[in-house]
């Protein structure tokens, strides 16, 4: 079942914590946000201690009168169950409920996350704030919808409380049934690490120089996704049980969760919280970075989640806590082309992060919408621009319900995700090879969307892609490697890359010719290969008279099946002359294997032969600042086009079309403003 | 009352650690010391196995036979209470003493300050010890004076073992009075802090992302302050009780200690350390770097506890542990600059650290006078002159008891010290302005004194100056803008900076524009803003033709009084022309507020305005090299020219003037040699 | 007595996890090994859990199938005893005897070497299993020789388990009798250390900033090599009495661990690991780096524990765990190369690791000579050409049992490696020191040996080098002194440098001017010194008009003695026109003493001084990149001559010899390829 969010206009809204703030605000608060075209309003994540201020003891006057109060003002609640942040009598009594480092120092109270999701007294306790709220809201009129905990896995994404380490033992039995074959799965002969007993058994341990077992490192990320996915079901099921009539969802894109499976198993819909902002903190690799412009590429894998999505939290200005990720302010007009981001590509709701500035704790820094004075700034009048865009020119109806369309996917899964963080002669390519290739496509103005393995994929929703991109897939089942045969006979064109398919699905490594059981289909084996680091300098290519590098690592092909055509060949060292591109014609497709990670030259280089340009490039001719996104279903187009630079653009369109948010008529040279956007019905 | 040394003229002497030599070396040692003209020697602070051997067993003949023999030589002795290194025995059999990471690893015996302050029984063994040293050694002829265990808050200045987990919520207890003080003091309701019982308070611990309740970390560092002095004190209240003829100090000058509360509380005089080839360790960021005449900064900031004060331990050789802080060796001529370098900004006491270089332990390259073979070398012979020019010429009866004069002073306090070594949004300009002040001021040749914001401090203090700099007090009560306003109504002109105001007394953020309680005094308020980080450029500047730039954080400024004048303006970026610097008359003075950190350059084009100049620029021009000092009382002054360049430097009198320690006259042309100094009594 | 391997030709073999692979594979395994012509198998050293795989149940098939089929293949086996990897079953029920972090961490099963030498459960285990093995296989045909562990104090280097503190309190008992001579041989007067109770000393343990007692950390590794060295000789005393007719070594070259005692007290022969790739992780300082030719110093020191030698693990191809030390793959004919250069310096027995790349667990990317897929490569061809030579041509024989020669030899100790390791005042000098000279004399083609100065090394053997390099030994004992001057006398060359003899046998420095016991030899006194850290910069030096630097410290010299010669003196900063390099006329030789450290420049400069040349200069001249090595006995020598570029290099034969390799007469011109090898025999 595809799980979006159901709304029949774009809806904005706003994220409040009036504990606080003193009551008497409140009135005013909610009259503004209206005023701004808000619909929603989520609170209550934080407040656990407001409704049980000691065991067992709950409280729901705070909550009930801001419930209300919305209700007067028109506004629809999302309700957090506030488990993200235990209250102090809980952890002090129960220490157990606490997460560890590896090295066993407990996480205390202080901050937030900081407990395990094995614990049972903490599963209990969150069962019983969750059943309480959801006894008490679930008929509230204002009430519409539940977010479970807040942003799991952030902060920390490992857990190494004693509860964790049994939790993972019992999974472990779940997973293998006997010992035998967990030695077999994760290799244990190998250093002699054989179990003989469950109870030797534990999660990844400090060692002396700190390489595990890369098998059990696999599992335990698996397991942590199950484990958190589990916690989050207590809640889920509990809230389907009491609450029918109110949807649920849960935000935040973090490590170590099948987000996938969480959301098919649980939610309504996915949401995420955008802060465009963090690419501030860092400079990028690279001399055309993307900048704030990358969460396009988070906003896309939130798309193959739920195809449109709420944005629980979408930044209203400078962010940063104290002392960690200093984020300067938002330039004029960037909060308005961030909120359109996260709309282009899919988002049907959109909650700024926060209403006003938080005047004490960590995130004094995390700025909201209104300042800590309260008073009329400019980030408040950019948000009411938005809201006056969506709502009061009907914008947000036309919008609302489309899906972003792209021909071409990246292939992504959480296999090689997870064995990739600790593996570094492979793991490293994939997020290169990614960059690249979004860099490449954003720069083209070619649509892309994520298309993640797993076992719900099926081939329609493969075939609805002409190009499929799957750079480093080191893990490969056979069932992949047979559902992508499927795709490329049926006429799709499939890029592979470098370490393809040497690695079964507990990262062992196959007894065969790499790329293992795609190589049939490729044509290829690799003859020979070398990782490119340290003192190893990257190979030249020979591709057409183009002089191409290539990097991170390479694989040194040998033709293996008469339907195979060399593209390029390597250019220096020991393997100059041998193949490092080639293109196989299998059924009515194509498969590319390119023996290294790519850059952006090589992928620019590829579009070409895989015939993908820009789907408005008969009629406009954008910058490369300008992201191209389109929206549509049966009734039509959305098309948006994004200025993400600091100054004016010149656009060029070959036909007149018209421009929704300033009702000008765009015909031949057209200057788009700084951060600016363009919304064109088709 | 003001705490000063009490001597008729400068006075030199010397660390000494007899229990480390045969006994047949004393005899001689002091002789020599003697013959170098010293004065004092300091013993005893780390060796109370000597005087204890085990457990209440007390013993005080080596140190008997050393003071006898000091009496016999005329020298005089300050004793130390050995408390910074407690005996194996002690931490052995009570290991609840000991110190402890924040993560709980305890900290052991096998180098020096691993103890904790709370520990009843640590406060009882050093009672124990005090007591025994005082009543022994209150009457004998050669001692004169105590320090207080040595080098306080050094090493390390953070303290967690259990027993400061507990003195913390006593002094929280004393503090707030009710658990409500104190979730509201700490914002506690922001990621639902709430404490609902005393026990579950605690010092800072690990948190998965180690970000702090930054209120509670502010706290934390205010008891640690308070247990320090609490714990000196215990020791202060024996000696002054058992010993009142003899006089108390300590030295250094280390984090998370209010040495002024510390002095004027326990002690008669302040005592500091001076090392300035720690300026060799590292790189010095900036063109013109200050290396070891930044040690003048420290000795001011000495100043402002104890106008003048004794140099414990003034750098005699290279420096260095074993495996840390590797000094190469001063330069001849650079320790007796450096003695007059301190002498210069008020010392009327050095001891030189050491008498002879360790040969054994950590400290083996922490040179003393002496070397390892104790025969003579150009470190002795370098002090036999320092000893010389003060007590031979009798410059030292000169110099004695006059006091570093200057009309211009930094003003500096700990809560905005303490909280901004958390908060990255400001407290990393405080050192950044102070630094640029500093240097310009240097160079400039305008002698600067420090003050510090505390309960004692009134407007006749204040009003001592012509200018007060305050960068970025971004923690100030109302009483504080109080002063500082009555300071402007009488004439002062006040210097402030980005960020001035916005945080109340707990490092909460007022719900008002800011700068908060001064923004009427300013006349402007905080219109927008910006931190200038990650991939945020500085603003440029327009201020009379001159380009200049705004760094570290921009604040946009909104003129709100007539009595207010743009000096300078934003050049580009959204915020181009806007002010940047504004002035502000009020009463008969002027405030100014620059809405960015200082850089040199923006500090030397205020000068102009503040018409600030070299005392001495009538007479005397000196190069940038050369630091300027004056020291007077009523019956005259004393005015030292340093000269910190490793070259010869010229320097132009334009009238005559006489230099006390070559005795020739100085006028028009006058070279000066590398390290050299000249001393001109007017 | 001499430690060497005693075979009648050079062996090739490969190490072996028969119980990775299915039992399919072993005979076509073995087959193939013949065909390369190996003669050895390691086996069995991560294979406690097959031999014993509950506590105190034993079986042997699967290596007595393994053993049996060797003997019918006719290789030899080498077993290894399984140590290193305690099972599972160990380390969960007796948790004590794992190794644990200096704060107390344990380190837990999941990777390796994982326990402490000190626990006395492991201690009786591990005579166990080594009893089982010994009986078991004492007198099976194919069995020749045991492996102790594995790689002892590899991963990491120290321990502080509980029982390691006992142990290493127990070796302190034995070592100093008595608490008073502890006390005094630690410096333990120093910050009031002194121990009263034996319970209270302990290995290092955690201070507040990490610089601990440096006599403590001292003896602490002295300990760590003892109580290895204990260890192992458990192991071998079994090893001994039960299998008399089968040889014992081990392999590795780590550090902690006086291998020369090691190898002396308990073994036939010393085993060498050589990854030349290493070189490859980071870039080398300087503009001429070694990369792989620098094994040949680690080949050099293990040659002066036994002059000839078994490498137990030779590299086989790309190395690497999986998140640490990514090697890229070695060129065609590296392996080769690198095989010869164990050779040259003196293996008579070489194993590849491994035959066959893992396909779970850390090491999968530890690559073999045969890859996963187990088909032929290039890497198996490779090592069939070297079998072929070696074997098929019988240059096998022509070189075994032959020994490395060369006129000049580094001196190195076990003392001034440990204490330098934390003494950052001369630690870092000896490494940059060792490798300028080691770099200047391979340029220069001149063979090095490294002599250890330790209780068992005499006149005689010094007195075989005519030049002796001993560049800064700062710990230096009365006797080595004595030793140092006889060896002059007797007419060799000595050459000191910078920080010489300062030190006692504790670290403790004496009360005596440098170089203390070495100074009457070389004639000079240190009169003043520097080190050159920080901001300070090296001194030029004025030496017959060549500019050089002296580099890391500075000793200004003073000549003490008519016999000595100043042969290049400072030409800067205050001490300039003080002598840096002196000689001294003694005996019939000549002593040396330059103040500071060497670099490249100053090494070369040195050796025309020293009358040292490349022995074939007169009929050969060498590029920079070829390395010439020469082993020889009574009757004659084996030349070899080793390119390490990636090129082909020019060589110039002035006399006409004969390359065994490619039968191929070498005169005028000869161009050897990249990677190339010749063999001459004299």
């Amino acid at each position: 079942m595809i799980k979006m969010v159901n709304e029949s206009r774009v809806q904005l809204g706003v994220c409040y914590y009036p504990e606080q703030w003193p009551e008497t605000l409140w009135d005013d608060d909610m009259r503004r946000m209206k005023q701004l075209n808000f619909q929603y309003i989520r609170i209550g994540e934080f407040a656990w201690s407001i409704f049980e201020p000691e065991e067992g003891v709950f409280q729901f006057e705070l909550f009930d009168k801001v419930c209300d109060l919305a209700a007067q003002h028109g506004l629809q609640v999302i309700m957090g169950t506030p488990t993200a942040t235990p209250p102090a009598w809980l952890t002090y009594k129960y220490p157990e409920v606490l997460n560890a480092s590896k090295e066993g120092v407990s996480y205390y109270h202080g901050q937030r996350r900081h407990y395990n999701y094995s614990s049972k007294i903490y599963r209990d306790k969150c069962a019983t704030i969750t059943m309480k709220l959801a006894e008490h809201y679930k008929n509230h009129e204002a009430v519409v919808g539940w977010q479970i905990d807040n942003e799991l896995n952030c902060e920390t994404n490992v857990f190494y409380a004693e509860a964790d380490h049994s939790a993972f033992r019992e999974w472990l039995q779940t997973k293998y049934g006997t010992l035998d074959k967990l030695n077999d799965a994760w290799g244990a002969v190998f250093w002699n690490q054989t179990y003989s007993d469950w109870q030797q058994v534990h999660l990844i341990r400090p060692t002396p120089s700190d390489s595990p077992n890369p098998h059990q490192a696999l599992d335990e990320k698996r397991f942590i996704s199950d484990n958190t996915i589990s916690f989050a079901k207590l809640q889920a099921d509990i809230l389907r049980r009491e609450a029918p009539n109110q949807w649920v969802t849960t935000n935040g894109l973090f490590g170590h969760l099948d987000n996938h499976k969480l959301t098919d198993d649980l939610l309504d819909f996915y949401s995420y919280d955008s802060y465009p902002q963090f690419s501030s903190i860092s400079q990028e690799a690279g001399d055309q970075p993307l900048r704030d412009r990358r969460v396009s590429l988070n906003l896309s894998v939130v798309r193959s989640i739920s195809p449109n999505f709420c944005i629980m939290e979408q930044q209203s200005g400078p962010g940063g806590w104290v002392n960690r990720m200093e984020m300067p302010s938002p330039k004029p007009g960037q909060m308005r082309l961030w909120t359109y981001q996260s709309i282009a590509h899919g988002a049907d709701m959109v909650l700024y992060f926060r209403w006003r500035t938080a005047i004490a704790g960590t995130e004094i820094y995390w700025h909201g919408i209104n300042d800590y004075h309260n008073r009329p700034n400019r980030r408040v009048r950019e948000v009411e621009q938005i809201g006056q865009e969506l709502m009061e020119l009907g914008l947000g109806e036309r919008i609302a319900g489309k899906i972003y369309k792209s021909k071409v996917a990246m292939v992504r899964d959480y296999a090689n995700d997870w064995d990739g963080e600790l593996d570094r002669w492979y793991g490293p390519l994939i997020w290169k090879s990614e960059m690249a290739w979004f860099k490449t496509l954003q720069y083209q103005h070619i649509p892309m969307d994520y298309v993640f393995l797993d076992s719900k994929l099926n081939i329609a929703e493969l075939s609805s892609y002409e190009v499929l991109i799957y750079p480093h897939g080191a893990v490969m089942t056979i069932k992949t490697a047979a559902l992508l045969r499927q795709y490329v006979e049926q006429g799709g064109k499939l890029v592979l890359g470098a370490r393809t398919g040497y690695k079964d699905e507990y990262g062992k490594v196959r007894m065969e010719e790499m790329p293992g059981p795609v190589a049939d289909l490729c044509g290829i084996i690799v003859e020979d290969f070398t990782l490119i680091a340290g003192t190893e300098k990257p190979a030249y290519i020979e591709w057409s008279g183009d002089e191409l590098i290539a990097e991170g690592f390479n694989d040194i092909l040998q033709v293996d099946s008469d339907t195979v055509e060399v593209i390029a060949n390597y250019k220096d060292k020991y393997y100059a002359g041998k193949p490092v591109l080639t293109r196989n014609r299998v059924g009515q497709g194509e498969v590319y294997y390119y023996g290294a990670a790519y850059n952006e030259l090589v992928a620019r280089k590829l579009l070409d032969s895989l015939s993908l340009e820009s789907p408005i490039s008969e009629w406009c001719e954008l910058p490369q600042s300008v992201e191209l996104a389109i929206r549509s279903n049966d009734e039509g187009k959305v098309i948006f086009l994004l200025n993400y630079a600091a100054e004016a653009v010149q656009l060029k369109f070959k036909k007149k079309v018209f421009d929704q948010i300033t009702g000008r008529d765009l015909e031949h040279d057209v200057e788009l403003e700084a951060y600016g956007v363009i919304v064109i019905l088709q």
